[in-house]
């Protein structure tokens, strides 16, 4: 590599085998996803700073890359130097998520949309994260969201598709976890914690794969404003969750995880839809395992109701996950539209992706540099328009290790061009041999 | 549409139906090229702000979108508003165009690529231009560019490779027209211009089509730096090319036109060059139509030899354009590498295309909201399996405008789910009928 010739800190470059992977994986998730009547559609990858930042993409809201106005005024740079703030001087950013964007497109578009709404997005998003192993700056993400369906359907939509399109994909094992936000509210009001202090607790108990019980409850202690007998019910039924372990979804489970200890209509409510869910889906030929994970948080704060994650065997993270977030896009579109989503972990699960075997002819033909130029050009398109993928190879010194890279990038046959040859005389051997 | 929320200015979002058109479009675009031997690769969206704005990207490099770095300092923004400039407080920028990027890319992984690289990009840009009808903020380019062959063979491979690609999209009657810089640059000398002035002389020639004649001397007389000589000379031979007509490209056209006037071994060098062009594409079976235009200038100034432009009779710009630059990336890599490109008009083809025909069932379930979920689930899952694609409709209170539109979405047949159907008893209609 050249001194300093690099691409931004953080994003990467795609060489010819890598990209065709992952396009061939994200075309092989749509196509999976729009079986089960989802459509794709895109935004820009820019949305105004104002409604990046207005509070519905969490943390991920200060990782947003700004894009600088484009005519600034020294008046301008001098308010921003008063105020310490670089704010004003961005307009625009790009997203961080597909989910706000989505917000804002289907507030903008409502009307020219049917009244269930079943959107893919496949797409970059942007974070200015500090990089580490396995985290980028430039990422893609696959977004399914059911708009406008307020029953389980969505949910039951969107974990059918997915089971479906993981199986597709030939990743076999995908375990959905599910809870519902109002069962993690009622469970709290049943401990005894105050309704201001939930959003607090529920970023501790998100925590729980990390650093245990101990560290849950030792993190909630020390913020001082809890109860030691909230904290005492939060860890007995922490305990009790982790002595049951992950069970199947079922109207038992939950009624005998949760049942006792929640508070709330409004968490009844929530196992009565996971209850719900775990029936339909348990009536599928192939159903995908639901297992009832009640310490499940999920970090957004817009869920509303049920969240799930997908969970595999060779990833330590999610391979997935998503959620009703039915408050969002009223805060756009002035009216409550609900909504639901899950998203595939793109870059978790492009890599365990077997390539998808090609039975396209691709043919190399190496040539003699003395072949003129007119003739060269006749013989190649014979053989494109034989049905056949054709690259051109000037004949290389060490002729073996350049078939051998083409091998390896999907050509399957050679032949060799020389003066005079025409392009019936060709004799192709096979690349594999 | 609700008040005030929409895309930023001058950017787009796609619906399900235009998504899929361009969807399609670009997969057709690079299946084209794939078969001539070219690979896709990918870059992020932004570059470093010092690359972009090393003055190889000509204009555009005004109308970068420039993200602010992400931790300024109260100094930093004081000494930007002190200097009355913003530059110093972006670090990076979205790429304005794919060759850019291209060179940085190559530069950074020449040792992994092969020693000829043909790469297809087919990705967005982005540029703060004015929005106006047809010109859009961001929007899709679709390159093909072949790196490391210094002879004509790379012109030949993009000319073939572009022809075959557009008869492929069933866009018939692309006219290539071609011209060499280093013959712009020999008739100039020829005519007496001075070096140092030509740059500006073909800027104003780079307006024939909007100003005319006239008015290309009309701008290059208000100059005041030209001689008289000198602007009749290229007077005369202006109106020489336009009697002509634009020829087909052959030895004794590109010699009438331009060899008795032109001065130096450079532009011989780009005769010679074109002819060999033409004898190659003349040998192809369906060979695509080239004309010499030798007033072709085309805009960037990193070219350095063949420059071409695809024109087609229902757009009146052109839909397609490219040429040689063989300094560009030896000013990354501190070594020469030579390298020609053509890039598809993909905004200004993209409706153009036609539809390409689906063979794809697609099954509109329309349910009765009675129906369990367990049930309703089961029966989208066993036509999802029958191998269709399959959308949920809740029965509207008029069925007819829901599925005329899900027929223009692509949908081919409807059935009806009543409590108490079952998958096997539901009749399905064709939608066309």
């Amino acid at each position: 590599m050249a001194k300093d010739i690099h691409p931004p800190r953080g994003m990467r470059d795609f060489l010819p085998a890598e990209k065709a992977q992952r396009d061939a994986v994200l075309a092989r998730i749509v196509a999976g996803y729009t079986r089960h009547g989802f459509t794709a559609i895109e935004t820009p990858v820019a949305e105004d700073i104002s409604r990046l930042t207005s509070g519905m993409g969490g943390d991920n809201e200060k990782l947003a890359f700004r894009i600088q106005k484009r005519a600034l005024t020294a008046d301008q740079l001098r308010a921003a130097a008063d105020a310490m703030d670089a704010t004003s001087l961005a307009d625009l950013g790009l997203r961080f998520d597909l989910t706000v964007p989505l917000a804002r497109f289907y507030s903008s578009h409502a009307a020219e949309l049917p009244s269930v709404f079943r959107s893919i997005q496949a797409a970059p998003v942007w974070r200015a994260e500090r990089p580490q192993k396995g985290r980028y700056r430039q990422f893609v993400q696959c977004d399914i969201d059911v708009i406008g369906e307020p029953s389980a359907l969505a949910e039951v939509e969107l974990l059918a598709a997915s089971a479906d399109t993981f199986a597709a994909l030939g990743i076999d094992g995908v375990e959905f976890r599910v809870n519902d936000r109002r069962i993690l509210e009622g469970l709290l009001a049943g401990f005894g914690f105050d309704a201001s202090s939930w959003p607090g607790v529920l970023i501790s108990v998100d925590k729980l794969d990390k650093i245990g019980i101990d560290g849950v409850v030792a993190e909630l202690e020390s913020a001082g404003i809890h109860s030691a007998d909230s904290l005492a019910r939060l860890r007995e039924f922490l305990a009790a969750v982790e002595s049951a372990g992950l069970r199947t979804l079922t109207a038992t489970i939950v009624r005998d995880l949760v049942g006792p200890r929640i508070v709330g209509e409004s968490a009844e409510a929530g196992i009565a839809n996971l209850v719900l869910i775990a029936e339909a889906i348990a009536q599928l030929p192939t159903a995908p395992r639901l297992v009832f994970d009640p310490t499940l948080v999920r970090g957004m704060g817009y869920y509303t109701g049920t969240i799930f994650e997908a969970a595999h065997p060779s990833s330590s993270s999610s391979v997935g996950g998503g959620g009703r977030y039915d408050g969002m896009i009223g805060r756009f579109l002035g009216r409550d539209v609900p909504a639901c989503g899950f998203s595939i972990g793109f870059e978790r699960i492009v890599d365990l992706v077997a390539p998808a075997a090609s039975d396209e002819r691709g043919v190399v033909l190496v040539y003699d540099n003395a072949v003129p130029l007119d003739r060269l050009i006749r013989i190649k398109q014979s053989f494109v328009e034989r049905g056949a993928r054709v690259r051109l190879e000037k004949r290389p010194k060490r002729l073996g290790p350049v078939l051998e890279s083409l091998g390896a990038a999907g050509f399957t046959h050679f032949g060799f061009v020389d003066v005079g040859a025409q392009a019936e005389s060709i004799e192709l051997r096979s690349l594999s041999e």
